[in-house]
Order: C-alpha cells, then structure tokens, then sequence
C-alpha cells in the first residue's frame, strides 16, 4: 500500500465529507483553495461560512513531503532524512449554541527510513452538555472502533479525555470521543486494517454530526445563551492556540497559517472570571467537562 | 535595597495607574480581586470594563516566592532554590477601533543566590496605525530611556520589535515600543537606577495612554472599522496565546489563570483568509506592522 494510494483515499474523503455537510448545511457551498507547499506537496483547504447550520468551519486536505526539519526531529523523535504526510482535518462551529461544535482528524506519516504511522480522533464540543446526545456521540464511536479491535474504543477513548484537555482550566475541552497516534501494523493487525479503521471514522464523520445538528437545531434559544457560547469559544481557542500539539507544529514548521487556524471560531468572547450561577444548564455542562466519564452508561441522563 | 521595598514600589505603582486610569475612561472603576498562592505569594487583581473608553482591562500586581521549579530552571536557566518575582502587569482594550490596545509590564526577579534582574516594556497595539500618533508614543518612550541610559531607546526599541512578533503571520503584534529583559547592576549603572527607570516607566505609563486616546476617543467609526478591530484583536489573542513568553510561563507555572488572561479582549474575530483592498487604511496599517521602522521619522507622516 503505498503513499500515493493512502493520499487518494484521503482526498476521496474530503470530498465524500464536503458533500455531506453542504446537504445537511442545506445553504452554504465550500469554497477551495489549493496551496503548495515550498519544500514540496501542498493541499486543498475547503471552507464552509455563513451557513444555515455552520458558522465556520473547514475540511482541509493536505498532502506534504520534504526534508525532515531538526524541529521535527526534536518533536517527533524519530529519525529519517525525507518524510511524507497526509491527513484530512475538520473543524466546524455552528450558528446555534443548542449544536456542538466538532472536530475530525486523520493521518497518515511516513519516513524514508521504511517507518510510518497513522493517527487521528474526533471529539465534540457541546456549548451545552445533554447527556443522552453525549451517550449517542459515544455510541457511535464505539461500534466504530469495536469493528476495528477489542479495546480501541476504552484505549482511544481515555487518549482524547487526556488530550482534549485544557490544564490551565482543568476542563475537557468538551464531552471527548477517540485519539489515537502512531499506530503501525503489528501481530494481528495489518496496515491496510488501520487505514481503514481512519476511513471508517472518516466516512461515518458527517452521519455522526448529522445526528447532533439535528438533536439542536431546531431548539429555541436566548441571548444568554448565545453569550455563553461565546465564552466555551474563547476556550476552544485557548485549547487550540496553548495546548494543540498539531496547531502548534503546523504553526512553528512552516504550514499554511489560515489552514490550520480555520478551526478558530468567527468569533469568540472572554469575560473575567464569568461564573454560571448556581443550578444553572451552564453550571451543570461545566461540572461535566472533566475526564474519566462514561458517557456511554444510561445513569448520566 | 531590599525585595519588600521593591515590591511596595511596584504596589504604589499599581494605585498611582489604576487612580489615573480612572480619570482616563471617565465612567468605569476597578474592581479588586486578591489572591494567594499555594506555594507563597499572590497577587493584587484590578479589573475594568464596559467603560466610557476601556471595553475590558486590567492593571495586575503580584509578588510571588517560593521553591524553583525543574520548569522554571528549564525556561530561566538559572540556579537557585528559592525565588521571588513582583511585578505589575497591564493590557487596556478600548471600546473605539480608532483607539489603540495598550501593555505595560515592570517586574522584579530575585534568587536566593543573590542574583537578581529587571524586566519590562510597553508596547501599542493600534487598529488603525496614525504615524503621527506613533511618533508621539515613540518620543515619550526615547525621553524616558534617554534619561536612563545613551543606548536604551534603540536596543529596547529593537528588542520589542523581536519580541511583539508573530512568526506565523509575518506581522508585529502593533508599532512596538520597548522592551527590556535581565537588567541588572553593571558598571556605571546601580540596581537603584534600574528600579528608577521602570518606575519611571510606570509613572508614564497612564499619562501615554491618555495622549492616545485623546487622540483617537472623539473620532467616529463605522461597522466595517469596528470588524477590522475584532479581526486585529483576534491577532492579539493569537499573540498572547502562541507567542507570548510570559503568558505561556504564568499558564504553565501554575499561575492565577483569570489574571493571566486578562490581556484577552473582551471580543475577537476571525474571517478564513481576509485580505484587506489595496490602498484602504486597513491595508496601510498592515503593511506597517513591520520590524525595523522608525516610528521617531517625521517622513512617515
């Protein structure tokens, strides 16, 4: 299986995903850009905005090989002289605060040196926490993963609560899903069977997201409600500028800068101090944004 | 001269802005939050906002201590087993686009092996870069550099140019300032004299401001201005998140996360890819965030 193969199922994947999303959008269109990449490769970042349901949100495919830099070498810890890349990654912020906001990611990495690895997750990110909708969200994900190994989904599960997490707020960024990085063939499972895993998660993305936007879309909403969503994007900002390892490689390598950072919202509020009141949904979404819930059991409804 | 007489300094210094600053804005007063440390020290937290010209500030006093960290000897490369650190620490965001963002920062740095040093710098952060405006904020900053030493203006000039960059958009972060780091007693300049030049610096520090606002507060401004600012403060965030020093060592350090975050504006936007049209004053100001100019030249006008 080579580069080459693994880069067009990729691509296929943006574009299965981009479909998707305009129907269940129902009004915005993407727009395309192509870039290249200097040191060679480049990509094709689609953006979605001003949407009936998206906000802002992109589905960015890339594409890049070159010499590896001493930064990567010091991140990645790994030797080689070339490497190559590629990767589908999503952000999408909906208008409403009654719809999460979600993010995907799948990659592959290779070095000349034979080595590669695949990585990926999806997580959401619910303005407003609700239980049975978190439980669905899981749900999903773990028949994904339970198609793919026994213990994918209670490994890659406990990976996102550990990454998606913002120290300096002690909170999750939201109610989590799966991350998994460097996965490579081992004894009883073979590298096409880990591509294919990442484009199952890939090809069930839009479905899964679907499911939510319809869960909240039609729900009423105050300008209360609204402000707070604001404020859980000024988090999602900080987690993506402070303490996203991809943001920040793609940022301190070199990448296209208005690629990576299309998962920022349109826009974001801080407010000094903001406590929810007591009792409050926004009080009750705070005390769940911890990790170590299972968002899989009946008992959180 | 000892710590305590240094950090009462810096205290007096914190009431001197915040009873100016008052003046300044002519509706909104501080709020005070104080603080303690786990592992020794705390701070003095002044908040403003939602005033007449400050949407959301905040004028910080800290004086912290205790055992050095295997972080901090990392990041400081220093040795030592106990420290100290005071320092006040302020970012104004005002309501008009036609007003410029402010920082300012003195602090303290003291190890028990005796070795100490002197921080600080201000720099402003327009929306809409005025090269009459800057001049005058840069001759304020040369007249007070000049009386502390020949050189201080243009290495401090230029060490804020280096420092209030973001790499990732090829911007400064506004038209700069000063910015100093490590200053300790040398031949021919006494600890006392440091201490003298950031109170100096401090005392200023609010009488700068004002001239700028003065400046700008009467000027009317329409919708698309007021999106330009949103997007410029959205640069700030990605300045104080990706790559300010000091934040990212308070945020990591274990410090008070509502105090750090207050250089944060109350509101930021991002728009996928927004280029500003040619010969527009958004597009002069872009193409004035640039390293190595000489805001003191009458020719920029």
């Amino acid at each position: 299986m080579t580069a080459d193969l693994i880069q067009d199922q990729f691509k296929s994947l943006q574009d299965y995903i981009c479909q998707y999303l305009e129907k269940v959008d129902g009004s915005a269109k993407f727009e395309e850009d192509l870039w290249q990449r200097e040191a060679g490769g480049g990509g094709r970042t689609r953006i979605i905005r001003k949407g009936n349901v998206i906000e802002k949100g992109g589905v960015n495919f890339s594409a890049v090989e070159g010499p590896v830099t001493d930064l990567m070498k010091k991140q990645l810890q790994m030797e080689g002289d070339t490497f190559f890349a590629s990767g589908v990654s999503i952000v999408l912020h909906p208008n409403s605060p009654k719809v999460p906001i979600i993010h995907m990611n799948v990659r592959y990495f290779e070095l000349n040196t034979g080595e590669y690895w695949f990585g990926g997750g999806i997580d959401l990110t619910p303005h407003y926490i609700v239980p049975a909708n978190a439980r669905k969200f899981h749900l999903h994900l773990k028949s994904i993963c339970d198609a793919f190994s026994h213990d994918a989904y209670a490994d890659y599960k406990k990976w996102a609560d550990d990454y998606f997490y913002i120290p300096h707020r002690e909170e999750t960024r939201g109610i989590g899903g799966i991350f998994f990085d460097h996965l490579k063939a081992s004894e009883g499972i073979a590298k096409e069977q880990i591509l294919d895993f990442c484009l199952a998660l890939g090809k069930a993305f839009p479905s899964i997201y679907e499911e939510q936007v319809n869960l909240g879309k039609h729900l009423l909403f105050s300008e209360q409600e609204k402000q707070w969503q604001l404020l859980r994007r000024g988090r999602y900002v900080e987690f993506n500028l402070v303490n996203d390892r991809g943001t920040k490689f793609g940022l301190v390598s070199g990448g296209r800068t208005e690629s990576i950072l299309m998962s920022l919202p349109a826009s974001a509020n801080w407010e000094y101090d903001f406590k929810p009141s007591a009792n409050s949904p926004e009080a009750f979404t705070l005390a769940h944004l911890k990790k170590g819930i299972n968002w899989l059991s009946e008992e959180l409804q």
